[in-house]
């Protein structure tokens, strides 16, 4: 017999990413998020959902451009301390010690110690309550190479992206292999 | 140096959850989704991307409803092969003999075997290329007391759920704590 909870947002684990962005001055920021995810393959497309007192809120709503970048387990307390410190009171790139490099195709910023980054130029607003979810059409993706296979396609085991379990608010790792997608389910 | 990949739907470990619906004879149907994700808070809102060729697709725009299930890993081989078959062809519930039960809350039927489920009203739909997003605000979660923690928070590494890596096309299990949320930044 199930238990009742409630409405809540939570349900499953959600991937952790610092979102880059410029603020009206070009000053270069980063928030760390959760409330993201793959929304459509063709055009590729993610979103992001964010409070409106956030400075990355709006500091997409300024440039229409935004960056996903996915950090790995060794940046974690960056990645924590980015997710709980405002850009209105502190530039965040100079209290972590992460490197803004500029991208050439959106008016954003993404992190250079972030294995895989992706460069979204911003495509639909959705206001759903004390959430606004930015939807991003993705330009670009940029990765280290050093995480690419040999069919030069990222390899997350070898990213070792942050996941977050809301509820419980608690990170956690990538685990094991448990095999291919279509492959598993035919036998 | 950042290596150009190109633009393409990843970046990020994605969870996979059930997508439970009817269709329009009140046949219960599952589908497997990883463009999913969590966008509001207050009111709780989560997202699910679908083409429209889907019976799932369909089957939320009729109904208005659906239920988000996370399964564990022992439920992995039903998972990936409900993401293979469409429900035009086969009745998935009995194909994978997962037990459908339905909701009081929302018209869609959600997945007794699941550990824990989200029932959600639809209240936004975005055309965005290949995939729709829906949006479906939390109406109730509910959980197996197994799985809960002793505040009745939904504890993810007692629940077992499944990552999945675009691209890689691969299954992924939880890994290890790494701490916890507005804490691990602090030090």
């Amino acid at each position: 017999m199930k238990q009742s909870l409630g409405p809540k947002s939570l349900g499953f684990p959600a991937p952790v990413v610092l979102v880059g962005s410029y603020d009206r001055h070009g000053t270069p920021n980063i928030m760390t998020a959760a409330w993201v995810g793959i929304c459509c393959s063709s055009p590729p497309c993610v979103s992001v959902a964010l409070r409106r007192a956030t400075s990355t809120y709006q500091n997409i709503s300024d440039r229409k451009g935004f960056t996903i970048n996915t950090p790995g387990v060794r940046h974690l307390k960056q990645v924590d301390y980015a997710g709980v410190v405002s850009g209105a009171h502190e530039n965040k790139f100079l209290a972590t010690g992460l490197t803004p490099v500029h991208s050439d195709l959106v008016d954003a910023p993404y992190v250079d110690e972030c294995p895989l980054v992706l460069e979204c130029k911003l495509v639909q607003s959705l206001e759903l309550g004390l959430h606004t979810q930015f939807v991003g059409e993705v330009i670009d993706i940029k990765a280290d190479p050093g995480i690419l296979d040999s069919a030069d396609i990222p390899d997350l085991k070898k990213l070792g992206p942050i996941l977050y379990a809301p509820g419980m608010r608690v990170y956690f790792a990538l685990g094991e292999s448990l095999g291919k997608a279509h492959v598993v389910g035919r036998k």
